[in-house]
């Protein structure tokens, strides 16, 4: 099943957009758990088994992992083991790498790791995605725009005309008297790498203009989009933006402001709390911006 | 110390600006060590015995390590505690992600493998690079241009002048009549992040021309060159664009075609006479072009 399937049929079932952000930091978890074998793992077993009917994918941050070199890397392995198979696992990973390399990221990640789908870097180009690609059920979440403040520093320059490549419909890509960002240039060439549809895109709930113009760019795309919960207040723009025709495709993640709800014993009933008020949030605003109004 | 003084003692010491690539591949190595406990482990410490001394680096691919989990992990980290304290290790990781979990990045790579550089995309922007720049006597290596052809794709893109953020010089960056490419605007970037001088760059063997703007933008910032070696052809433009006016600070790299020179049990002497032609090599064009030499 390709994973734009898994991801509708179970955003459907749980009738979510709302992507849980496992960025697990021994620092941040309650102190009583700190006394198991893996805490890492012990808190998000139990994230996972009091939200695992809320959401429509998980979504690991490998960073925190990694800090705790091999012993952590077990930890998100035994995570990502436990997830129901039904729900898609998208790494957070941001790779970008030449040929060769990324094909052992694509190994490590799809077949070590057993994810669904990764977050990668345009900056390299093509040759640095395609290896993702080969996997025709997984998918390749590109980033576009992203949600921090530096992002302005090349994301939303402005282009020329780029001197070489054309755009999916063949011709060279448009540039207006002014130029286009570079997020919509990446934007173009995604729909162009999207072949086997397993492409999708990456941008910010923190500029929802420009959200708005990707969506318009790329129809049937997936589009994870961090930057809610912690940062919040643009949740109805995200939703309204964010979403295709039919109100889905929009990934919409929110890490801290729901693992983190509470430090205490009743972390995991807190975390449940947080994610249905933010699911239900979201299909609130499904509901306002649905097919049947106006969505633009 | 400093890494860009670590750097160029040992490249005096070893009178070499090569660095070697351990991309170590389980499919690639000499059949007779897939017995040992851990191969990879094996195989590096005999190409680090067999080099040592005749290198300015060493450069570990840590997706080639990722892809075999947590037991590549400890021989990476293994492979990094035996290289010999004068020699700086760059971990070629390509990362780039938003503050938290960019230090959690530097930590896994400065703290948990003891690396003393990094390579990192710039996509994200100043606050991604910003947290591996906190470590002082460590170095963060911005992808520039990259050996790539899809490098294209972006990299030589033209931009018009970005819609934000001042050049080093506190001047919003010049654009031409035609504009500046995107390479060029990171460069010119990286210069004004390099406070604690613990920046460099990455640019491909591959754009000889590029090579050249990019040392005449950043003049004494250590400069890591890929693509010599398994695709060689460029090694005399890369001495002459690459170094500084003291012919140092280029960081040359080849991986396959050295430690991949033999399959069978003489590997570690025939990756070291491939190392040893290579280093003399790059010397034999340093002198050609060094100081008294007309250089550009």
């Amino acid at each position: 099943m390709k994973f734009i399937e898994k991801l509708v049929n179970i955003s459907r079932k749980n009738n979510s957009l709302l992507c849980v952000g496992l960025d697990t930091d021994l620092e941040k978890i309650p102190k009583f758990l700190l006394k198991d074998f893996d805490p890492i793992f012990s808190f998000n077993k139990k994230i996972i088994e009091s939200t695992s009917d809320l959401v429509c994918a998980y979504k690991p941050n490998i960073a925190f992992y990694e800090a705790y070199g091999s012993k952590g890397w077990e930890a998100l392995k035994k995570t990502c083991e436990i997830v129901p198979k039904e729900i898609p696992i998208i790494m957070d990973a941001k790779r970008g790498d030449i040929g060769n390399t990324a094909r052992m990221y694509a190994k490590a990640i799809f077949e070590n790791l057993g994810a669904d789908a990764v977050t990668v870097n345009p900056y390299m180009g093509e040759d640095a995605i395609s290896p993702f690609l080969e996997y025709e059920n997984k998918c390749a979440l590109i980033l576009c725009l992203t949600s921090n403040k530096s992002a302005q520093d090349f994301q939303l320059s402005l282009l020329k005309i780029p001197p070489f490549g054309l755009s999916p419909q063949g011709r060279r890509p448009e540039a207006g008297i002014d130029g286009k960002p570079l997020y919509q240039i990446v934007a173009e060439k995604v729909l162009g790498w999207n072949k086997k549809r397993n492409c999708g895109l990456v941008v910010g709930a923190t500029y929802p203009e420009q959200l708005k113009k990707v969506r318009e760019i790329a129809k049937s795309l997936p589009i994870l989009i961090p930057g809610v919960g912690a940062q919040s207040g643009e949740l109805e723009s995200t939703v309204k933006f964010g979403t295709d025709e039919k109100g889905e495709l929009a990934i919409i993640n929110s890490s801290r402001a729901i693992i983190y709800a509470s430090p205490k014993e009743d972390f995991a009933e807190a975390a449940r709390e947080e994610a249905l008020k933010l699911r239900d949030k979201i299909n609130l605003y499904r509901q306002i911006w649905d097919g049947n109004s106006p969505k633009l």
